[in-house]
């Protein structure tokens, strides 16, 4: 599948896969048709499908419903963006495919948050065709391609980010993000806030606001708590997070 | 990569991606490569790589270890093998992606356990590529390439097994399978044993034994139960599953 031909749903190949309509999980096998698109794209790296399953299951346990943990905590992030200095929101592979429609949309609600591509299997081509797929989507002002700062503490590529964005950003959002990372973001004082389903990942662990929901439910009530923030609450993100367990616990125990 | 450079551990092409030796998460990290390799060696769907996303969520809540449970299940798994007059071994690309030599050490073990591939996402050529990794794994008569049988209740290619194996068989051991399958399997009025980390999954319920653990610390067990069978002992199904619910729960709640 060509870059251009990505129209970040993938109706056409879903037909193509011939999923039964009566097959009970067929809106959950579409979502894969389409992280797969996503990776014949060049948008993913085939390791990110294997991520995506790995969220799908702590989802699952969820009920695939946003908790009352996760709203407080997206009214948290709401606060924390707005008191910001220098507010980013860190994208990466799967990011994009799951949710560029959802990424515009929160930009427009708040413009003053910037969007930088960062990836962990980073190539210049794959950070160009993601900004591309954003831009194409409607955003402005992509970050990216021309790294010029550093995160200290990380190896190789995946130290390297812009000044303009996460570089000198105080407040980054940075969903779905590999644990060693978001270590090296806390690690320069920088307030990370994290979109994660898995409560016990070292990224949901080491940023000071875990939000344990799916992506794409939590970027619209984002945008809208951004639209409208909430005055100021108190906010314990270990308490949060051990409520989100305590809540899949509870979910395999039916 | 061509399928006759597939090695099964894809050593070069680990290196190749720069996984850092000091990440705490380098030998997960590099299943995943692997499993990557399978998939463009055209042995895996790419929707396989989220199904393995999705166990290795589970096995974490397990602690990555088989857990007492599991081990009466593979006892019991042992026993009905032993009794069955046709059992078989049906396996698709994520199996063999996994576990070729395994496989190979299981039939070696207790060579009356025919070996099918059985695929959800059905292809000639992918049949024949996991049935030519299985043989130069070591395995013999290996099933799957000439479909003569159908599993009622299926639509489409999904259906298609052989007699020799599935077909005609009575106790059929079944990892990582589709809830439809798992569903059609139980209802020909076969044995139905998988092995599935998600014991809430359609096919860990629809399943007669489930083992609850992951793919190559089940096999080699397994062997060594069918080369020693234990005497007979009670085995409740059901509630050996709510015990790994239990188990897997605490895992959350620390």
């Amino acid at each position: 599948m060509k870059i251009d031909s990505y129209d970040g749903n993938g109706k056409e190949k879903e037909a193509a896969t011939r999923i039964p309509d009566n097959h009970p999980r067929a809106h959950s096998l579409r979502v894969r048709e389409r992280m797969k698109d996503a990776v014949e794209a060049g948008l993913v790296h085939p390791t990110g499908l294997i991520a995506h399953g790995r969220g799908e299951a702590f989802d699952y346990l969820l009920g695939e419903r946003t908790s009352p943990e996760a709203l407080e905590a997206i009214a948290e992030a709401a606060r924390r963006i707005h008191q910001a200095r220098q507010p980013v929101l860190s994208v990466n592979g799967n990011v994009v495919a799951l949710a560029a429609g959802e990424i515009v949309r929160l930009q427009q609600a708040y413009p003053r948050l910037g969007i930088e591509v960062n990836l962990f299997h980073r190539t210049a081509e794959r950070v160009d065709r993601l900004a591309a797929v954003l831009e194409a989507a409607g955003a402005t002002g992509v970050l990216g391609r021309e790294p010029d700062a550093r995160i200290p503490g990380l190896t190789s590529d995946r130290a390297m980010c812009c000044k303009a964005g996460i570089g000198d950003a105080d407040v980054v959002l940075v969903p779905l993000e590999d644990g060693d990372r978001a270590q090296a973001l806390v690690a320069m004082d920088k307030t990370v806030i994290t979109i994660e389903l898995n409560p016990l990942s070292r990224t949901a662990n080491a940023a000071h606001i875990t939000i344990v929901d799916e992506l794409t439910r939590v970027l619209p009530l984002l945008a809208e708590a951004l639209r409208n923030p909430s005055p100021p609450a108190p906010f314990d993100g270990s308490d949060n997070l051990a409520r989100s367990r305590k809540r899949m616990a509870a979910g395999l125990e039916l």
